[in-house]
């Protein structure tokens, strides 16, 4: 029967020698991170340490010295040296018991699953006198919380693999910290495209600046920026109701025209529910993109409704071959050119019998541009029954080859979204 | 003039506060971990604070109780909140001057990116007296390194993004680091397809446990096992050749038939530079892997040499249009079936002129499954002048659309390399 006082400040806690190995990146911290920042519990520090007792030990004792919550991840396993548990129940003077749900539903899982259960699992089910013990679907680990009796120190543990990690967090530790919070905070994300971190922020300064409730923050990746408007309020009807009021005057200002969703999860996701929601289908393709396009696409479960096919014409005779560009075009405007851009987006269009295709050639680098096209100089097309339009990118030179494809495939989907 | 003496451990400490409000994942800990670990530097802690002098301060002292050197990440920029340079300096108790050198070529930086040089761009060469710097050719942050006065304690400042640090790293850090090691390690990765980790781990356990040098480690990522293999000796020749030795054991064991390569880039990496020495060209057909094939191509420079391009045939349709696939095949078999692969695979050499053509056809879920035809099955196809040969795949339905599409990928890789 611990105490729960309200939560303000978290540091993150990993444990885990493959992370200090570099055997995986810490998805895990950013993923908590973000969570946290949506609670407006704020985070000072991550941590990783290695899978041992006293390192372990010393790093909750330093992130006390200013947060109120500690989330671990890792080190909730079956074998000797999975020690997480163990170590903050000895932090906090807390003997371990068997906690007897938690048993049950380890032996399940192994049945469920048709495993057979090591002597081992068992430790799994033991737990710190008092603790709050969340359940585990997909795994054999449990997740707990266990404070301090003052009810001022909280850790909540989670297992390591990312899976676990998240489906628990949602489920289970998200109301846990909704109620550990004194009031509810609400964020949405304006999704813009075409213009870029900078000028957002100079056309919407005011509005960055002067709010404090909801509170409006940038964040850029390739190409792409997004404003996460958050506001805090006693319920979430009255919060959400405030963010809809910033986002209502951000679209008010020339920031207006670059939003192409609110909450939406991606630029292809926001092209494809367009081409859905209008009943068009869609074929690509794609010569400097080699079909990130349609991978992109593809990631999308369900997308076969609208993406028919591509065509990644790398080579400029698959281009003839395939999109039936003429040799001509090729000869007197090169590959990299607005004709073939519009010769390829008509292509792949009528000979997939789509209703709308896209096309992009361009130059990705390091080599292969000239003085007149340097790396960067992207071509892209879109034909519909109404005829073609094309977008040239001129993109730095100075940029790597990933980004100048990743920026010209977002281009394709903004122009699906802007001109379909 | 300050002393160097040899490293033995370190701590990463990451600068940022977009890393704490997880807007970033932490790729360069992971990157600069791996680094370490292959130089035998031990890693004991990763932490990550915002940009905050004091807080930056006390995460110093911290890493100092054990490490030997701390290498930062970030806070370099030109912005009054870029503090890591300024607050290692004063740590040290250093005066900061200006570096001539630095300031010419972050002048000559602007020039070449026809931008304008702004007074805060001066702030970067701004350095700590008696520091070490890296020049740096992919922005305007110099790096540098720092050492106390008795040369026991170094501080190693890189710049935030993942591309400049990377780049950095290999060229400049690197042969610092080198340089203040008493032996030479020597790693080699040994890239192995086809056989699972715990497998690979059965079969040469005894080599794996009982070699201390050169040591054998497996990591594992998505349907792929390496192995590095590092021997640490006191020069480059007789450690290359201590690994040399262990790669031609485990060759001789039942592992070698699944070994594609050592130190190869990539499975794709490995099957491009084959195609490339037997001056072969290639054409892909893929249907569940969406682009990701030609993609994963694609993103080597210089691949057009070989590659010709592909047909993303989503719909039935489109293989029937683009592919040649008869309509009579599609309606006995199905979609996902060795004939249609088979049909996919000999329609796009054909069509696009191609030596070698593979396809991919598949279920990758999370819908789409039938009892008979589960979310997992794949059917690969390889077409060359002497007739097709399918592979078939039975991932399991509990894997995720990335998984089965990544792993399916791999195989058609993997085909090339076995079959051609």
């Amino acid at each position: 029967m611990s105490i729960e006082r309200p939560i303000h400040t978290a540091e993150i806690l990993c444990v885990g020698t493959e992370l200090l190995l570099g055997d995986i990146v810490n998805t895990n911290a950013a993923f908590l991170s973000q969570r946290l920042a949506e609670l407006g519990i704020h985070v000072y520090r991550h941590t990783v340490v290695g899978d041992n007792p006293e390192r372990l030990r010393n790093a909750l004792e330093a992130a006390f010295a200013e947060a109120d919550l500690v989330i671990t991840s890792g080190g909730l396993g079956p074998t000797y040296d999975d020690l997480t548990k163990e170590t903050v129940a000895s932090f906090f003077h807390c003997p371990m018991e068997m906690h007897e749900p938690s048993l049950q539903a380890i032996r399940a899982y192994f049945e469920r699953t048709g495993r057979v259960m090591t002597k081992n699992n068992e430790k799994q089910a033991m737990m710190p006198r008092g603790c709050t013990v969340f359940p585990n679907h997909y795994g054999t680990a449990p997740s707990l919380a266990v404070s301090n009796e003052e009810g001022t120190r909280t850790v909540i543990m989670l297992p390591g693999p990312p899976g676990e990690l998240c489906s628990i967090f949602r489920e289970e530790i998200l109301p846990y910290l909704k109620r550990r919070r004194e009031s509810v905070l609400v964020s949405k994300n304006i999704h813009i495209f075409g213009m870029g971190e900078s000028a957002v922020e100079t056309k919407i300064k005011d509005l960055m600046t002067e709010s404090k409730n909801p509170t409006v923050a940038p964040y850029c990746k390739e190409g792409e920026v997004r404003l996460r408007v958050t506001a805090e309020a006693e319920n979430e009807t009255t919060a959400a109701e405030m963010c809809d009021g910033m986002i209502a005057k951000i679209r008010a200002t020339e920031v207006g025209e670059f939003i192409y969703g609110v909450d939406v999860g991606s630029l292809e996701h926001a092209a494809v529910e367009l081409l859905k929601e209008k009943k068009l289908t869609l074929a690509c393709a794609e010569s400097c993109t080699g079909g990130l396009i349609s991978k992109r696409l593809t990631d999308l479960s369900g997308v076969s409704e609208v993406f028919l096919g591509a065509c990644v014409t790398y080579a400029n005779e698959a281009k003839e071959k395939l999109l039936g560009v003429r040799h001509e075009t090729l000869e007197a405007f090169g590959a990299v050119s607005e004709q073939v851009a519009r010769e390829m987006a008509r292509g792949v269009r009528e000979r997939l019998g789509a209703d709308v295709g896209i096309s992009v050639t361009g130059i990705a680098g390091p080599t292969g541009g000239t003085p007149e096209k340097p790396v960067g100089t992207v071509y892209l097309g879109i034909s519909t029954q109404n005829g073609e339009e094309v977008r040239k990118l001129s993109l730095s030179s100075m940029r790597s080859r990933d980004y100048i494809r990743k920026v010209s495939a977002s281009n394709a989907f903004d122009m699906v979204l802007k001109l379909v």
